[in-house]
C-alpha cells in the first residue's frame, strides 16, 4: 500500500478549506445521532513518526462535542503494557456506544515496531497479527464501527519534519530516539508497515493518507468517517453472523452424566486442606518470581459452593499478588461495550493470580437464556471467547475453568437451609428460585458450552460438589498440578 | 507510640484460636450489615519491612466474602505515582459504600520513606502531614469507617526475618534493597514513624500491633475492626459538622454587579482567536516539557456557552496531551464513593491539561439546591474543595476557574433559539426549563461558593458572555497569562 503510494496533488485551497468546513458541520450533527443511535465509533489514526498524527485528529475534532468523543495515545501507558496482553491497552481503550474514541497510534505501531527491534519472535508477530484480526472482526461484530488511517509521509519529509522540531528549543523534546532511529530504517519500515497492513485488511479496512498535504488529509479523513457514520447509522448497527472456528478441544462428559457421589472424609480433608494449601502458598511465590499469570474461573449452579471453594483456593495466596473479582449483572458502562471489556480490564499483571467468581461466560448462559442478547451475539460468543483465551493463554496465562456441579435435590436442600437460617437469608432471592425453575434450559446451555469452549489451552474442570469438601480438595489438586507444569515450563 | 511499645506476652493458644474463630466468624456476618448499610470501610495496615502485613491481611480475610472486600497493594504502581499528587493512588482506592478494602502499605510508607530518603524537602512533608489529615478527616466526614493499624516488629526480629527470605531461594526475591536499607536504618525509621504516628492521630486513631505474635496480632486486628463496625452500624453513617478554616481568599463581584455589556467586533475576535491560540499552543510544548499539571474547570449558566469556549482553547493544544472531562450526573459507582472520588480519578498527569466541563462544586450548586447530598454535607464542602484544590496547587499544578455568566435575557433568547433549531433540540431538556425556573437559588449558591472558594491558589474569573465570542477571547487570554507566569515560575 506505501510502496506505490501516489502522493496526493495540490487542491484549490478554498474549496479543501469549503470542504472541511461542511464536514465538520455535519460530523458535529451526526454526534447526536452517534448519541441517539448508541453507535460506538473507534477511530486508529497510526503512520510515520511526524506524520502528524496529532495535527490530524486535532483538525478532525475541532468542532466536536467534547462530552461524545474521547482522544486516546496509548504511548503514556508504557510501563504497564508489558506486564499485561499486547492488546490490552487498546482493548481498555474501546469506546462506550454513543462515543467516538481516537486512539493516536495503537496496535499496529505496537505490533510492527516491536518486530522490527527483534523484541518478539517472528512467530509471536504472526499471533499478533492474528489477535489483531480477531479483535477488529470481535469489534465489528459486536456493532463497532471502525475507521483505520495510516498517515504517510516519504523519507525525505520525515527529515525535514524531524529537523525542524529539533530545531527549535520547544520543540526539541518531542523527537524521540525511536523517531531517529525509524527516519534511518525507514525502508524497513516502510516494508513492515506494507506488510502489517495488507495481512490486516481482512475486517476492517486500511485507508492511507497523505500526510505532507495536511489540509487534504484533514478532508479526506473527515470524509470517511462521515460517510462511515452516515452509512453505519443508516443500516443501523450492525451484527456479526455466528461462525465457526477450529479449536482444539478437550471431550466433555454431558452433565446427565457426571457422577456426583464422590465424598471424602472429615479427617482427609482437614489434612488434604491443609497440605495442599501449603504447597500453594510455596508455588505462588515461583510464579510470581516467573512472572506467570494465572486467571481462574468459577462457574456452576447456585448454591454449588463457588464461594468456600474460592475462599479455600485464595486464602494461602499472598494477597497482594491476588485478586478475586466477583462478577455481578454489568453496570451501565460495561453494558455500553462489548461484553468483554469488563474482563479485559480485570486481567491479572504477569505473576498475578485472578479469581474470577463468574465469568464471561455469562454470555452463553444467563444472556442466552433471559435474553439479554441477540441469539446472533450468543452463539458468536463461543468462538469469541476462545479466541479471548487463546490470547491469553498465548500471552504465557494459565487459565482453567472450574464448573462447581451439584444436583436439583442437594441445590434444594441448600435453598431452604439458607432460607431458614437467618444470617445465611441474604444469599436467596427470588432469582436464585427463578433460576432453579429454568434447570433444564441452562443445563443444555451449560452442556453446549461445555462442548464447545473445553479447548485444550483453556480447559473446563468439572468439580463434583455436592460434598464441598470433596469439591474444594479436587480444584485445589487440579490447580496445583497445573501450577507445577506452569513453572516447570511444561504447559 | 514505637518507643515505648510494650511488647505483647505469649497468650495460650486455644484461647487464641477460639477467639480468632470467633471474630472471623462475626466479620463474616457483618459483612451482610456492612453492605446493606452502606459502609464503606477502608483499613490501613503500614508497619515495617518484613513484619508480616500481608499475612495479617490474609488472616483476617480469610473467612470474608470476596465479594465484597478488595486488597490493594499500591506498590504495584510506583510508576505513575510520581505523576500524580502523592494522595492519588489512595484516594482512587477508596472503597465504594458497603465495601471494604485493605490497604497494603499506604500514604504513611509512602510520605515518610520519601522523607528519610530526603527526596522530599521539609516543607513537602510536612504538607504531607497535612494532607492526610485532611484526607482522613474528609472520609470520617463522608461516612467512612477508617481503620489505621501499624504492625510492629523490633530490629532483631526484623533481622531475623529478612535473613529467612534470603536463605530461601524461592523467597529470596522478596527481599528488596529498601527492606535492608530499612533495617539497617531501623532507628531513625523508628523515629520517623513515630512522628508520622504522633501528627497524623488527629482524626482517626493509630492502633499499633505487635507483629511478632502472629495469632495476637490476628486476634487484636480482627477485634478492633469488628468492634468498630459495629459501633458505626449502630450510630449509623457518620455525617461530619461543616467547618471554617482560614483559606486566603480573593474578594468576588456579586453575580448581579456583574456588567455583562463588553462585546468584541467580529475582526477583533477572528485576529485575536488566532493569536492567542497560536500562542497556547507554544505553552502547551513548555509545559509538557516542564511537566506542569493544569486543571482548567468550566461552571456557568445552562446555554452560558462553555462548550464552545471550552472548544477554542482545547483546539491549539496537542490531542495527546489534553483531556476534557464532560461531568454529568454520577454513575452508580461513583455516587457509592466520596464526593470527590470521580475528580481525583480524572486528574492529569504533570504536564498534561485536563478541562472540566462542570465540576465538583455540583456539590453546592445542583447537589444542595436539589437535595441530592445533606445539607452538612453541601456546607462542608467548601472547605473540603479548598482543601483539595490547595493539594492541587501545592502538588505544582495550575488551577483555574471560570463562571461563565449571562444574564436571565440571554438564556431565554438561546434556548428558545435551541428550541426552534432542528439540529440544535437535543441540548435543550426539560431539566433546563426547571433550572432556569430556580434562577434565584442558584445565584445565591453561587454568590456563596464564588465568595468561598476563590482562593489565592485557585481563583474564580467571572467570564461574562453574553457576548460569546468575548468571553471566548476573555479566557483564552486569562489562560495564557496563568500559563505564562507558570512558566517562569511564577506562581
Amino acid at each position: 500500500m506505501l510502496k506505490n503510494f501516489e502522493y496526493a496533488k495540490t487542491e484549490d485551497k478554498v474549496k479543501l478549506n469549503r470542504e472541511i468546513k461542511e464536514l465538520r458541520a455535519r460530523l458535529v450533527a451526526q454526534q447526536q445521532q452517534v448519541r441517539a443511535g448508541k453507535l460506538p465509533v473507534l477511530v486508529l489514526i497510526e503512520g510515520w513518526s511526524a506524520a502528524g498524527k496529532g495535527s490530524l485528529i486535532k483538525e478532525i475534532i475541532s468542532e466536536m462535542d467534547p462530552r461524545f468523543y474521547q482522544v486516546i495515545s496509548p504511548a503514556i501507558i508504557p510501563e504497564n503494557e508489558e506486564r499485561y496482553p499486547f492488546l490490552y491497552p487498546f482493548a481498555n481503550a474501546i469506546p462506550e456506544n454513543g462515543q467516538v474514541v481516537f486512539l493516536d497510534s495503537g496496535w499496529m505501531e505496537s505490533a510492527v515496531r516491536k518486530n522490527l527491534r527483534l523484541e518478539i519472535t517472528r512467530d509471536e508477530y504472526k499471533r499478533r497479527i492474528r489477535m489483531v484480526n480477531e479483535f477488529e472482526r470481535q469489534l465489528r461484530d459486536g456493532g463497532y464501527l471502525v475507521l483505520k488511517i495510516f498517515l504517510h509521509i516519504d523519507k525525505k519529509e520525515q527529515g525535514n519534519r524531524l529537523k525542524n522540531l529539533l530545531d527549535d528549543a520547544d520543540t526539541e523534546w518531542r523527537v524521540t530516539k525511536d523517531d531517529l532511529w525509524q527516519h534511518e530504517e525507514y525502508a524497513p519500515f516502510l516494508k513492515a508497515y506494507d506488510d502489517f497492513m495488507e495481512k490486516t485488511g481482512e475486517h476492517v479496512q486500511w485507508h492511507v493518507l497523505d500526510g505532507k498535504r495536511k489540509k487534504r488529509a484533514t478532508r479526506d479523513a473527515l470524509k470517511l468517517l462521515v460517510n462511515k457514520i452516515d452509512k453505519a447509522l443508516e443500516k443501523g448497527r450492525y451484527i456479526g453472523d455466528p461462525f465457526e472456528e477450529k479449536f482444539p478441544l478437550v471431550k466433555m462428559p454431558k452433565l446427565a452424566d457426571v457422577d456426583l457421589t464422590p465424598t471424602i472424609t472429615d479427617e482427609e480433608y482437614k489434612e488434604e486442606l491443609k497440605k495442599l494449601q501449603s504447597r500453594l502458598s510455596d508455588l505462588h511465590n515461583i510464579l510470581y518470581r516467573k512472572k506467570i499469570p494465572v486467571i481462574l474461573c468459577y462457574e456452576g449452579w447456585d448454591a454449588a459452593g463457588k464461594g468456600g471453594n474460592i475462599r479455600r483456593v485464595a486464602y494461602p495466596l499472598d494477597p497482594r499478588g491476588v485478586d478475586v473479582h466477583p462478577i455481578a449483572s454489568p453496570e451501565p458502562h460495561e453494558l455500553n461495550r462489548q461484553f468483554l471489556w469488563r474482563f479485559w480490564t480485570r486481567l491479572p499483571r504477569t505473576g498475578h493470580i485472578c479469581i474470577f467468581d463468574r465469568t464471561w461466560y455469562g454470555r452463553v448462559m444467563v444472556e442466552r437464556l433471559e435474553g439479554f442478547c441477540t441469539e446472533k451475539d450468543w452463539k458468536r460468543a463461543y468462538n469469541e471467547i476462545n479466541e479471548f483465551e487463546r490470547m491469553l493463554t498465548d500471552w504465557g496465562a494459565v487459565v482453567m475453568k472450574f464448573w462447581i456441579h451439584i444436583d436439583q435435590d442437594t441445590q434444594l436442600a441448600r435453598f431452604t437451609d439458607r432460607q431458614n437460617t437467618p444470617e445465611k437469608q441474604w444469599k436467596i432471592t427470588d432469582e436464585d428460585w427463578r433460576n432453579r425453575e429454568k434447570w433444564p434450559q441452562y443445563e443444555e446451555a451449560v452442556d453446549e458450552m461445555l462442548a464447545k469452549t473445553s479447548t485444550k489451552n483453556a480447559p473446563w474442570y468439572i468439580i463434583e460438589s455436592n460434598d464441598k469438601k470433596y469439591a474444594r480438595i479436587k480444584a485445589l489438586r487440579l490447580i496445583i498440578k497445573k501450577l507445577e507444569d506452569a513453572c516447570e515450563g511444561n504447559l
